[in-house]
């Protein structure tokens, strides 16, 4: 495709949405995407930059002159624009801000780059669309007018008094139905959901899937309001947080993909699996210490892979129940509570689990007193399991730490030791060695 | 409060969010709840009856009679008043439809109660803004400013022709710049995005969130527009879709809280620990017919737990991997390919791995030879673990099987197996015996 032929490519590009413009880039290297992207009209362009992958961004960026850089940033909505300045160096930041010709443009982007990227003023964008509590309805349709010009999509109309404290919002219906004369004053909604500046972005998504908001306004420490923050951001943040418990839960470190290098996917994988290394470290040097009951009681070392991976896996399944229930905001009662309900859970279900495990053993081996003694351990080591597994996550929660981490091979880590050891103790107290 | 007091709560009730209120009725009695609901005003109680949780909600509605539920129904939205009414028995259904007034809103809803859940048909609403493509500006207007009245939220005015063949969209800036008596056909914009009727709420909510849309038309088999699924819908698609993958990979089966009772939590936990316990007696029957090593090499039995472990971590991870990729429509090549790649990161993580068993268990047992012996079979068992991890989700998904299933028990419990295979095998071999 890239052997010539610019007026055709041109022509097929024009047909394409950005968002498949920035799949097809991020495959291409980095000489020909940038080739692509000059090739591109301007308006598109940015789109497609916001789209594309980071690194592939950083790439492209590299080989673009500041001025370059500029005519991009100020296609796009102030948000957007924060953030890939956010990825630029510091030098060339202000390189690009110098060659932006629309200042207010630049006084907003400016502005989100001070924001913590995890909080709510990272995500907002300041284009919208607000009034005036004193205006009448016909400033206030001309001053919309105006504003709505940078503005792709109005979501709501924001009320504000003086000192740019959000007071309401206005329906559009509302403004179209009443006299122009009409006070602002008398028309608005004084009942509006906003968000704070440095709320987590979770939160936001919360708050907005909870009460099906397309955007939300975003005030500062005093109220006033600085920004808005639409859907399509939340969306995002939701796929990102799901996407991160999800690879904790795996035992990878957050960010990679399937397609990264070797070296990052080592990176990413090797620290979880040290992790288990150690714990099966720990695991085998219990055993050794229970040597004495190798001649007599063989059988035992036969089972200690299952007990292990019972005591995993009951950590795993409890601990990730209560990391959504912790996600969700659908946890009540007490720790206690909660604790005592997984020991009845943990105790039903190692009973049944016991009962097989004694069936089975007992037939194989013919000794009914060491399958009891697997059995009764295994109990016992499914009930430990069930409430480290609900006491961990909730734990960290209060201490502000987040609970994802405890589903992954932490808990699972620790129940392996935990599991070894209870079981070789209760069966040699039970086989009276 | 509920002791007396109606006009009392009536009026703080009046203050909440319809959300917020759900929360509240989820936590009451069903006569409580009844009781509630019953006291609130109609427009609010059908909002609060959309966010309940499904079992409150069909008690509530047992509660009421027919023409009480009709008269909620007709305040709903199309697609709300579908789901509700598709959780009813069928005869009840009969006697609420009667009763609603509204026959246009009675044809919609028994439309969307054709469609599977588990398709954009069953997702999507009837309430639209849509324009003939024949009209003028003038009748368009007109005609908008009706259908108007019965959508919340105009998101888009989607054109089509006779037929009502899905043609375009309209954007309201052109429609209010253009002279009135211009055809729509000639300010049209013929590019949409669109989804078709049967279509999976994945693949829908991919594309909105690629394209950012807060709004996609659906159309049937031959074209015509039939409806339209808005973000907030998705939103709640997408939220699913994550929970229930986290919970298969963690051994749960799907749709439980943490506050389901006993019962309903031992369904979702019990056979996936089942599974693993099949996985454990599986190797402990191996590790027995391997019982002649037991006297001179008794150390090979200490660490089967950490080679079932680390198969077991190795495996969730690469599949974890793979899965997310296959979500996020991002994994590219051939699954040759991928299988390779796999292979050489296995086999780097596991010469690491490797190096610092070995050096453990040499220090630990003085012998060598041993060591030597289950670090190699750990190297070997991290490759076959790695690639079966791969291969698993690739195969499924190949084969219209959800992939998800892949990460969780099923994965660690055949690869606890085929681990100790391998390793006691490879370690007899090595040991020479």
């Amino acid at each position: 495709i890239e052997a010539g032929k610019d007026s055709d490519l041109q022509e097929s590009m024009q047909e394409y949405h950005y968002a498949d413009i920035a799949e097809i880039t991020n495959e291409l290297d980095t000489e020909q995407a940038t080739y692509l992207i000059k090739l591109l009209d301007s308006e598109k362009t940015s789109d497609v930059l916001t789209e594309l992958d980071e690194d592939v961004r950083e790439a492209i960026l590299n080989q673009l002159t500041p001025k370059e850089i500029a005519e991009e940033i100020a296609e796009l909505d102030s948000d957007d624009a924060a953030d890939i300045l956010g990825e630029l160096p510091a030098d060339q930041v202000q390189g690009v801000i110098s060659n932006i010709e629309d200042k207010e443009h630049v006084k907003d982007i400016v502005e989100l780059l001070r924001y913590d990227e995890d909080s709510a003023g990272g995500l907002m964008a300041k284009e919208l669309v607000k009034v005036n509590e004193n205006w009448t309805v016909l400033t206030c349709v001309k001053e919309m007018r105006e504003q709505a010009k940078n503005v792709t999509r109005v979501h709501s109309i924001y009320v504000v008094d003086d000192e740019e404290i959000l007071k309401g919002r206005l329906s559009l219906k509302d403004l179209l139905t009443t006299s122009t004369r009409t006070d602002i004053k008398d028309v608005y909604i004084p009942k509006v959901d906003y968000v704070r500046v440095n709320e987590k972005p979770e939160e936001v998504a919360k708050i907005m899937s909870k009460y099906d908001l397309e955007a939300i306004p975003v005030v500062d420490e005093i109220g006033r309001l600085v920004g808005r923050i639409t859907i399509d951001d939340i969306v995002d943040v939701i796929r990102e947080e799901a996407d991160k418990d999800y690879q904790m839960a795996a035992g990878i470190s957050q960010d990679v993909e399937a397609d990264d290098s070797i070296w990052e996917l080592t990176r990413a994988r090797l620290p979880w699996l040290i992790l288990g290394l150690i714990g099966g470290l720990g695991a085998a040097a219990i055993m050794g210490g229970f040597e004495e009951m190798i001649t007599k009681h063989a059988v035992l070392f036969y089972f200690s892979p299952l007990i292990a991976a019972m005591a995993g896996n009951v950590g795993v399944q409890s601990s990730a129940i209560v990391v959504q229930g912790l996600a969700n905001d659908d946890l009540k009662g007490s720790i206690s509570d909660r604790l005592w309900k997984e020991m009845l859970l943990a105790l039903f279900n190692g009973l049944i689990l016991a009962v097989i495990l004694l069936l089975f053993t007992w037939f194989w081996k013919g000794s009914f007193e060491t399958a009891l003694a697997i059995s009764i351990s295994l109990v016992v080591v499914i009930i430990v399991a069930g409430l480290v597994g609900t006491f961990t996550p909730l734990f960290l929660d209060r201490r502000g730490i987040d609970p994802a981490i405890a589903t992954g091979p932490f808990i699972t880590t620790s129940n392996d030791i935990f599991g070894i050891l209870i079981y070789f103790t209760i069966a040699r107290w039970i086989l009276g060695i």
